[in-house]
Formats: structure tokens, sequence, C-alpha cells
């Protein structure tokens, strides 16, 4: 029988951090969360972390293997660094160099993203599948692509910005300077920016979402659309329409440029609005190409708000176990 | 000293059959080339192919390791079957199985495009790299992509659509069922077609491209719309900057998604409109993601039309020499 192993996920977000252990089968056994001291900085950060990592169970029936960390933000994962993290307001902070003067476990840092695709790979809708594209659709997009069974990391560890492919040629500039950014219609933010925008041109047109936010349009989320949609609200309709049209389009050549087995789709906006997985499925089969689209299934995320720490301990235990 | 070897490549077309003989630094040592008799069907085509071989050199001063055979169309590599070709109305033939009964060495067949990016990644424009997007952009469009120095195949074998991403939300059908696909706007098929609706439409804004094409609107080409460009006539020249536009933009997308580094630029259309290379290189450069583009070269393919036979001979090489 083979050994019990064990591997321990951080997921550190700019407005939490969590920690958990996971068992050789993904199994969360021990989870805990504290707010992120981002005004602490990153030495406030790495005593909240080991605090966390300290609080785990240590009585276990087999090794614990190693640590992953996943940053929301731009890793080096070869030296641990992470280069840049908005959230946290970090640049070039060593963390993997600055948390192994403490631990003796080996220690991965990845991209949030990355790390959430390993963990639908390893123990989630990705499970025994050697070719897939995770999209994770929240405030931002973005994805995670597995081929051939080999996770893709490209030349500079940015493979699958897939939040910042053109879908729209004719449409607005995107956060990150490009014009027509799937995200720029589909992630969180723009989905906020068009709905204040439509309440703010027509207050009659607007009234239902202004309502929903409480009088004040700067509180208009992603989420307030969905349910202004769910409403009936023909704004809120109308914007959302356009994010699973540009969804569609935009998972469509996803699939003729990859060809997964499994396209996995996740996040907040997904989580709010879990119809669009079938849509997106049909829009799919009617419109990729069919010797691309034959072999696929489109599945949401299994792993939910768990993904990020589960993701990082996956991570680790696949680079550590030997 | 390493033992000097051969491969033989064969690129199958609708209207040629072209065979060479390459060393192991890819120099194209031999080569033929003949009409293909697709009347002839099948067994024509296969006669033809082994005549071709058997006219090669065969005093080599090493041993060739086996053939590769590059075809327009949808194959299924591991068993050699043309699964569809349209330009030779070929459906299910079993090509590797066929030519196996006759000739002695390892056959490899595989799809055209692929065939020309292993050419490219071995000697051509991408030697040495291990992280690399080739876009080929004909009458059709098509991709390849090396990602961590392996080809990537996908679920199905088709990875690398690249033609069929969805630029333009709102734009035209494309002939594959999807909208706005990159093909629709910048293939040889699409200019074709954009230019002859817009002479058909206004005869006065049309009488440049219809008098490079001999009075008759049907024989307007990709081709006559670059030549009407630089002879500044303003429907060609619309036409073409929209072409332009679009692999900007798509090319933004896939150095966001595949972070290579380098992307090479290939086909018809780049060989009558090189500086495009330049303009693509500027655009990625003003708004692709840094950290994806930062690593990038965009250069030209090197093969020229010699891509698909030298390609085949590479993938022989790369498959069968021990």
């Amino acid at each position: 029988m083979a050994e019990k192993l064990y591997a321990i996920g951080v997921d550190l977000g700019g407005t939490k951090i969590e920690v958990g252990l996971i068992d050789h089968l993904g199994v969360l056994i021990e989870h805990t969360k504290v707010a992120t001291d981002v005004k602490g900085g990153p030495a406030m950060i790495k005593t909240q972390i080991l605090a966390s990592i300290r609080s785990l169970p240590k009585d276990l029936d087999g090794p614990i293997v190693g640590i992953g960390v996943g940053v929301a933000g731009q890793v080096d994962s070869s030296s641990g660094l992470v280069v840049f993290a908005p959230n946290l307001d970090w640049h070039n902070v060593p963390l993997k160099q600055d948390l192994n003067r403490t631990l003796s476990l080996p220690i991965i840092v990845a991209n949030d993203v990355r790390v959430a695709t390993w963990g639908e790979w390893f123990y989630g809708a990705g499970k025994g599948c050697d070719d897939l594209v995770c999209l994770f659709i929240g405030t931002g997009i973005g994805g995670g692509v597995v081929s051939g069974g080999r996770m893709l990391t490209g030349r500079s560890n940015t493979f699958g910005e897939l939040g910042h492919v053109t879908v729209d040629l004719r449409g607005n500039y995107c956060t990150c300077g490009n014009r027509g950014c799937l995200e720029s219609i589909a992630g969180g933010w723009a989905i906020a920016k068009r709905a204040k925008e439509g309440v703010k041109r027509d207050a009659k047109v607007g009234q239902t979402l202004l309502k929903l936010a409480g009088g004040q349009v700067d509180n208009i989320t992603g989420k307030v659309v969905i349910q202004g949609m769910r409403m009936g609200d023909p704004l809120s309709q109308l914007i959302i329409e356009q994010v699973v049209q540009a969804l569609i389009g935009g998972c469509i050549g996803f699939v003729n440029a990859f060809n997964p087995s499994r396209l996995i789709l996740g996040g907040g906006l997904i989580d709010g609005l879990p119809e669009a997985v079938i849509r997106i499925d049909k829009g799919i089969r009617q419109r990729a190409l069919k010797a691309a689209s034959s072999p696929l299934q489109v599945l949401p995320a299994a792993l939910a708000n768990k993904a990020g720490v589960i993701g990082a301990a996956a991570l680790a235990m696949h680079t550590f176990k030997s």
C-alpha cells in the first residue's frame, strides 16, 4: 500500500490568508483563515503565514512533502520571488527565501490562477485529464492550460493570460492597454463599469440597479448586475447578455486554439451565473470546429472558493513527492 | 563525430507533390516537384509519391532515418490516416499503411501546418527555441505552437487552429460557422471576398481592382488587393488596413495566451506584405502585457515555400533518429 502523504497550501490574497493541509487524495483535512495585514508589510504577512502553518495538526500518519503558496500577482516560480502583487502592494519580495529561513519544508510559490488550475487538475473537475483549459472569471479573468499532461508555463511564466485575448477589435480599451480584451467585457470590473455608465446616462433606465446598490452608483458591482438581471431589469439583462456572448466567442477560440478535452469554468461570475456554463457549452457545439470540439466536455470548476488553498497544496504535492 | 543522417520529406498538396531529401542540418540536398493527379485518386497519388522518392539520390554517406509526409487536411498522426483532405477529395485514406506496403522506411504523416511548424522550429526562424508560435497566413490561416520544448497537439490533434479564434464578436460569419474569426478578416479568401463585394457595390470605387483583375470580378485575389494597395487604391488600402489591424489584435492575444519567445509569421500574405511583420511587432509592443511580451521576438518565417518539404523531413528526423 502506498504511504500516506500530506501537503500544505497557502492562498495569499489582499484580503485574507488561507492555509490548509491536504492528504494525497486532495482532501482538505484542516483549514485556517486570517485577514491579511497588508499594512504590516512582507514581514508581518510572513509572520501570519508562519503562525497559520504552526496551527496545523502535527500528529499525522505520513510525512508532509512540502508547502505551496499561491499569490495574486506576477511570480517567478524558479526563485520564489513575488515580482509584483498589486493587492499586497509588493514589489520584488523574495517570499520563498524569507519563509525558508524559518521553515525546513521545501516551498514553491506560484501565481494564484496557475495554482487554482493545479487544484482543478489534480483534485477537481480536471482529474485524470491530460488536456484542459481552466478559465476563472472574477473581477479579472485568468486561465491555466494543461496540454499533453503538462502545465504550460510559457517563456516568462505568464502562459494563460486568457482574459487578455482580443475578442472585439472595435471594442473598448482594457485596463491592460489593449482593445477589446475578453476581460474588458466579461470581467467583474468591466460589468460594473458598464452598469455605472448606463445608470449615469439615464436615470430611468438605471433605476433598478441604483435601488439594488442602495442609491449609490459606486456600490454597483458585477454581483448587483446579476441580481438586476434575475429581477428582469433590461439594462442588467443587456449587459449580462453581452458578457455571455463574449464568453462564448472567447471560449470558441480557446477550444479551436488549445483543443482541450475539458474546458473548466470557475470564478465569481460563474458562481453567480451558473447557467453561463450551459450556454457556453451550447455555443461551442454550434460554432467551434467539430474536430476540435468533439472530444470536449465543458464543466464548472469543482473546488469553488477552496481552489486557492487546495491548488497550492496540490502544486506542492506534485512538485515534492518523490 | 556524429554520424551523418538524412530524412525524406513529402509535401502533398492539391496542386503539386514536392519530395525532398534533407541532411541532419536541414539542408535540402535534392528536391523534385510534380503536378498532383487528383483525378487519379489515392492509388495514382501513391504511385507519384513512390516515383519521386525513388528518384532521390541513393549514394549517401549516412542512413535515411525515415519519411515524413505533410498533407493539407485533417490527419490522425498515430495511424497515418488522412481523415479529410478537401483539396485531394480524400476521406479516410490510410496513407501511411498504403506507403508502408512498398517502402521499408518508417513513415509519419501529419497536417501541413504542423509540418511547417516543425520545419521552422528545427531548421528555420524557430531554431533552438523552446517556446514559439507559428502563424501561417495564406488563403486560410493556421498555426503551430511549441511550448516548453514540445510540439503541442491537443486532445484530438488539432491544437493551433489559430485562424479560428474570435477577434471580432460582431464580425461576419466565417466558413467554419463561427463569427468574427481571424481568418474571416485576414485569410486570403476573406480579403478577396471583401474586395469583390466592394467592387460590386460601387463600380467607381472598384475600378482599380477590376482593372487589375483583367475586368473579371472573380479574378480578384488577395494578391490583387495587395497590388491595388501598393498603387494607392483606397478600397484596397482600407481592406489591407483592416487585415493588419485584425492580425495585430489576434497576435496580441496569442502573445498573452501562449507567452512565446518567438512569434513566427509566414504564408502568402506575409510574402506579399512583409511590412506587416513590423507593424504586428510594433502593435504587440504597444498593447500586449509587458510580462508576456518582454522576452518576445517577432520574425518572418525562414523556409518560405520550402517549409512543407523541409518540415516533413524535419518531423521524420525528429521522430525516427535514435
